[in-house]
């Protein structure tokens, strides 16, 4: 039990601590963690519904974390999902809207439409004696989960929880609620971010490629290099998204030029060379950290560490680190896959240019580290292969079920 | 004067409704009456700290909204800069982070770096007499803003502030700082997407458009067109953003179709129509609304109102709104500008041919609603006018400066 302006103060922190969470796993975590702590208990579980269901996200428990730790005790109870009934204790919060204070689960009166369910109890010896179970709603104050707090603990014996529990429960429930939608909004709102920049890249490279396969692997392989060269995980994601976007200028070129089946002319060369410019044009002056750093992957990715590239020559440091970056993830994809004007190399072929380059075509040390993830890499490809069934599958439009679409 | 835990009551209510605001101005506003209301005072307003300055965003005064009303108040003292220095007393708030609770304006001691700028009350006759004002961080503790309380009232008498006031202001400039960090990070989000949206569609109409408001204009016509029919703002909003894709799926088509100067065959008219098709592909199988709802606008734009259109020959009803409504837009746009093919026709030769759609090729309901924003839509025209200087501007690379472009 919980004296109230003390719980009051701690409340007001806690706000400020959930709204600050932007990744709704280590959100509900923290929940739980916080849940314990005011409400003395030994453990806590949160639910949310989705889709007319009820999902187990995330559970703490003393017991089981003193007993096993806490990886073993999240690689048991894993996420599970079960009907939105009122039968179950959860599912009964879930759809009156209403809080549960139960001072005893053996007691429950047979009257009542829930029950609570043993099974995991007998399973691995636990007995839960008390519950509060509070519905989490969002601003538009429906019910978007179930917060379970379990063994009430006072002075080191299991006991009931309080009116006072209950009331304070009440303003974290609340609290916990805006929260969820806030970073759940957030996930939505850089998904889609990312789900318009994948379907846009992919849509640019539509004429000159046969799968959207090659954008996903050059935004995987950077990526193992920016790992592999310690950046921040920031700098990591914003290579991943940028990288997709490196050939986005090839929509500048004429047709006769990208789907040349033999080798180009130095004047057709030229043309197709634009690409890194167009790219750039086009993502110029956004105040978007991905369009920027993309703009700079378009303009640069053909620059040449000796100082050969284009379209500016620049030298060594002078390219940016995106550049020299995607630079070693778009050749190595291009060597190993399959182009309207050329086969496909084996690995080791493949590879054996790469290191050619290094240090003339290559950043050296970001070559290095593309070698050392070389599992990693042969891993991303095999995810990734161009399979037949793939092939085409984005011209052919034929065949397409335009009823279905339309959905 | 408020009591302590009525105040933190207070406090727990104001973090989840500050944390449910989605637009930065209207949770400045609201920060701003909840300061009022928990701290007793006659008036508030806060700075927020950019590129080195105080930038005032808000302001409320119980007198001068008695005296003038609110909008001649805001109209009054709109936004303005100031440098960021400890000369003034937000300056001084801003760069060393503390809190000041100053209980006469003149009579703060001549030692101190900062004074007070009598310049406003002495214009507009107000008297200003105590001050608290609290540095607004964020949730990297750096200051983002200052929240100035002004005049605390009680029994109706211009006092001091508390201590208990200084106390409750604290935890509430914590909230209003973490507040006002993820309104901005979700608007950021938002803004980011739409940036995105917008390039690539720019990007995808580069071999056939000369510039890139084509785009800007249809989203703007469609938008008229929804608001008229009195759709929901978020209705409005994702049309505006889902209409600018309509013809993504022109990427896929060849350039000796697109670029045909002349008339086009009945097999090249086939073969220019499967955009539609192409542009649902690209889009399809995505969870995020406005790629959705894209996917809706490029698969159904040419279906005519009498089941005469393509792809799916849909009729009235069947097809769907934003399919509808972007018909509208995107002919009417075509008619009124000049395209490689064609000249561009005067706007009451471009009605007409409208008007002749109606219930034919265009939902007449609709029709009507376009037909009665024609004021807007004129406005639009000229605001968005394919201007000499920007024709070929998007496919003019050579002059461009390289260096420039890499920054």
């Amino acid at each position: 039990m919980i004296e109230k302006t003390e719980a009051l103060e701690r409340l007001l922190q806690v706000g400020i601590a959930l709204s600050s969470m932007e990744n709704l796993d280590s959100l509900l975590d923290l929940i739980l963690m916080e849940a314990q702590g005011i409400m003395s208990c030994d453990g806590a579980s949160i639910f949310l519904v989705e889709n007319n269901k009820l999902i187990f996200k995330a559970m703490r428990s003393g017991t089981y974390f003193k007993m096993w730790g806490e990886e073993k005790t999240r690689a048991i109870f894993k996420t599970f999902e079960m009907p939105l009934t009122k039968n179950s204790i959860a599912g009964y919060v879930a759809l009156t809207a209403t809080a549960l204070n139960i001072s005893d689960v053996s007691r429950i009166p047979a009257g009542e439409q829930y029950r609570y369910d043993h099974t995991l109890d007998e399973r691995y010896g636990y007995k839960t004696v008390s519950l509060l179970v509070m519905p989490i709603k969002n601003k538009q104050n429906e019910v978007v989960g179930v917060l379970e707090m379990i063994n009430a603990v006072e002075n080191g014996k299991v006991t009931q929880f309080s009116s006072v529990d209950t009331e304070i429960a009440e303003s974290f429930s609340s609290q916990a609620g805006v929260a969820i939608q806030n970073t759940s909004l957030t996930e939505q709102l850089r998904e889609a971010n990312y789900d318009t920049i994948f379907r846009l890249s992919v849509a640019a490279e539509y004429k000159d490629k046969e799968t959207s396969n090659h954008i996903k692997r050059v935004s995987f392989y950077a990526r193992l290099i920016a790992d592999r060269l310690r950046y921040c995980s920031e700098d990591c994601k914003l290579i991943f998204w940028a990288a997709p976007m490196h050939d986005i200028g090839k929509l500048g070129i004429p047709d006769a030029i990208l789907q040349k089946p033999g080798p180009l002319s130095p004047e057709e060369r030229k043309k197709i060379e634009k690409h890194c410019v167009i790219g750039a044009k086009v993502l110029k002056d956004s105040k978007v950290p991905v369009i920027l750093k993309s703009k700079v992957v378009a303009l640069t990715h053909h620059e040449k560490y000796d100082g050969t590239g284009y379209p500016l020559k620049l030298k060594g440091n002078e390219i940016p680190v995106e550049g020299r970056l995607v630079a070693i993830a778009d050749v190595f994809d291009a060597l190993t896959s399959k182009r309207v004007y050329k086969a496909q190399l084996p690995e080791d072929q493949a590879l054996k240019i790469m290191k050619e380059g290094r240090g003339t075509h290559f950043d050296p040390e970001m070559l290095d580290c593309f070698f050392d993830s070389i599992d990693d890499v042969s891993e991303i490809r095999s995810r990734y292969e161009d399979k037949a069934e793939d092939i085409d599958r984005l011209k052919e439009v034929e065949n397409e079920d335009l009823k279905e679409l339309l959905k």
